[in-house]
């Protein structure tokens, strides 16, 4: 007999009223009351839990089952009974219960309340509590949102390799990938080590970002986005740093900073109420026990207006908050970099909203980003939201093929390493502009957990690799 | 105002007669007939270029226009005229043209026929022939197609680790990541390279599978699946094989061998159907130009059960074929691992549709497969499918405990960096099951193209590494 999951029968526990089922899952408590007792079983196919009934005169194995730990995998065979007089709607009656897998004494994700810290050290288990499990779905559901947002809107999905032989845009430091002998390299003549004898003839690095590439493709199918890992070998232990995670780079032809901000701010319309839809028990509980003001945030956002103002405006809001009496660590003048404490203040405090800060001074932007007429900005974007700071980072890209050569030439770049993103601009440019989201912070931002590390199904951070 | 793409208007061209549109795209030929000409515009949103007509009274820069070269980015603004009469439905009446970037004379996509190899060392523009615009834009459909048919059916995205410590299933050579100094690493006293000072306290490599990690997840979700980019550092420059590739991996608890087959069946044919039904015009194409049999192979594949037969049955098929006079490269067996002559002789000679072949010999199969009673074979299952051979591998998990840890032993692996994956077994195991389907493989066989190089955006393979 097929096995029906606890998402089908909590999706119309009439249709299965006293009807024959067969669930399995994993026992979370077993309770014996002597002639009966009950086994709380869980599926994974929703956060709902099973509550099944069990009397000794009935199911043959009763002491077995009665004696089991938390944990365990069964399969019950039983009858549904709808329970309008109980707190929960139904439950299911058993004849018949199988005991596939027993849970050993030392299972490590007993009952009791585990720290997130020691729930690291457990990651291959950790998802079977009622916090992870929701985390997990949650990001599975989002990622879904995510490509069906841009696929609805006809963009193409482009997978970018991961593997690489550029620097991107020299955003930070890169993991090296190689299947050279560490302990003793080929050398040249002249001792250096010879990258010419690698797997790919040449030194090869692991992406920092899918967008040059990307631009290829939005130069021939107009709308296109990625939607893959990337990697920062930065040394840096922070709640928000991860060695490896998942970005999202959409990338428009025919679009200018306006238009590429419309879509950051569907996109994350869409993925709010996607998830809030899709995953109400879940939200649920992330607002009870996670972060009290979440729910509130999340419709907020979902259904306001996003904020926009030029860097230039907000740099004079901060210098107006510390003029009158507002501290920041970081002094405020226009050119400086926003730190995460500006970018909140003004998403929290000032805007009290999301909101896109626009045109950033050239000097401390990428040189691919299209360049402002006032000679000192480019037209670059930041979507700040409450609790967080930065969640998007994008800008309209320089198609103009003597100003970008230009730029990479006052930069010191290799121009023949960017031969093909200069041959975009020489056969058919146009007007362009692209976002990167950060799958972790949105993810992070949809549940109010603050530890990137709990986010990602196995993190991989400093001196971290294990599972 | 607003673009039109062209996809918006071949959906419903009655909807825009005698209406004003912007639409942006790329020249695919310019006509000059003096007192007129034609524009053939394509946007990269459709299959379909669109027919531009424009006059010399009515557009003031008809001369610049005429003289554009393929591959210029200009934007028509015009009216929409529906002509039954003519061989497209409807055409673009030209009011203004905005030439946004000129392509330069050099432009190496001209409209002749280059071949393949040519287009790949030129994979920033390729995607802009209707060849490779059709190939990726099926990859992306597809990709779509798998992530519904999961999500449809309540399984869990996981994002599996790219970067990872163990070596999985020794499946294969793998790539180092490393941050270590590579011309002069940090040495142990007794010389060794100390990995314990990389990155992550010890050696790292790039994934061969999520399998192992899925597993974990498995337990806890029910039902869940990857999809995401693996690797090989195999030094095997075939049409098949690449470096990078991604892999869908689905994972399933409470599910044999045989619910593990029911599953892979279902999802190719979802995959077909919806690519057939996204793509008409690329899958006319491809059947046209790349592969004559494409359609009729396809519909075939999509409308059959998929046949079943054991290894050992294969190996009888096989031997008698070959007593009959059939030649093979490789003799036939039993215990040999069945090559692409055999696989294809199977699915395509014998069967004559997809065919999944089960319990092989245990010698030449994972670790992790189940042992069946006959203690010669494990519960494995290879898809073959004409045309292409092997595109999905999949077995039932061994999930008892004390089997597990003597097949480890046996092999002389070491249990330490399996105890995640024995914890498993010993903690509510289950019978589960699951296979892994090369995106690539599958994309290959959707398109009838023979090379990996293109059906990948920018392929990794020995000694490749560009763009």
């Amino acid at each position: 007999m097929k096995r029906t999951t606890i998402a089908q029968l909590n999706a119309n526990p009439a249709a299965f009223a006293d009807k024959d089922v067969v669930v399995c899952g994993w026992t979370r408590s077993v309770r014996d009351m002597k002639n009966f007792g009950f086994v709380t079983l869980n599926d994974g196919s929703c956060f709902a839990d099973l509550q099944v009934v069990m009397n000794v005169g009935e199911v043959d194995n009763y002491a077995q089952v009665a004696a089991l730990g938390t944990g365990s995998a069964v399969c019950v065979h039983g009858v549904v009974a709808l329970t309008p007089e109980r707190p929960q709607p139904f439950e299911l009656k058993a004849a018949k219960i199988v005991i596939l897998g027993e849970s050993a004494p030392d299972y490590p994700m007993q009952k009791k309340r585990a720290t997130r810290e020691f729930l690291r050290t457990q990651q291959h288990l950790r998802s079977r509590t009622n916090l992870f499990r929701a985390v997990f779905r949650v990001r599975s559901v989002a990622a879904f949102a995510i490509h069906q947002f841009f696929q609805e809107r006809g963009f193409v999905y482009v997978t970018t390799p991961i593997i690489t032989a550029s620097d991107a845009e020299g955003a930070g430091e890169m993991f090296r990938v190689t299947t050279l002998d560490v302990d003793n390299p080929p050398r040249t003549p002249d001792g250096a080590v010879d990258w010419s004898q690698d797997f790919f003839g040449k030194a090869t690095n692991l992406t920092v970002s899918g967008q040059l590439q990307a631009e290829n493709f939005a130069m021939s199918f107009g709308d296109v986005y990625t939607f893959g890992p990337t990697f920062r070998a930065e040394n840096s232990n922070t709640r928000r740093h991860a060695a490896e995670f998942w970005m999202i780079e959409p990338e428009m032809a025919f679009c200018d900073l306006e238009g590429d901000m419309d879509v950051a701010e569907a996109m994350l319309k869409h993925v709010i109420r996607r998830v809030m839809d899709a995953c109400p028990d879940e939200m649920a509980m992330f607002n009870k026990f996670v972060d009290k003001g979440l729910a509130e945030r999340l419709e907020h956002v979902a259904s306001s207006d996003f904020a926009r103002c030029t860097y230039t405006q907000a740099i004079e809001i901060l210098t107006a908050a510390q003029a009158a009496g507002h501290k920041f660590e970081y002094p405020v003048s226009w050119g400086i970099d926003l730190q995460t404490e500006h970018e909140r203040f003004l998403t929290e405090k000032h805007f009290q909203r999301p909101v896109f800060v626009t045109d950033y001074p050239r000097e401390i932007k990428a040189f691919y980003m299209r360049a402002n007429d006032d000679g000192k900005t480019v037209a670059a974007v930041d979507c700040l939201v409450p609790g967080i700071g930065e969640i998007i980072g994008g800008s309209q890209r320089e198609e103009r093929l003597d100003l970008l050569e230009a730029r990479i030439h006052e930069l010191g770049m290799d121009p023949e390493q960017y031969k093909f993103y200069l041959d975009l601009r020489r056969y058919g440019t146009c007007e362009h502009a692209g976002f990167g989201l950060g799958f972790e912070r949105l993810v992070m931002y949809l549940t109010g957990i603050d530890n990137i590390r709990d986010v990602l199904p196995h993190p991989r951070t400093v001196g971290n690799a294990d599972f």
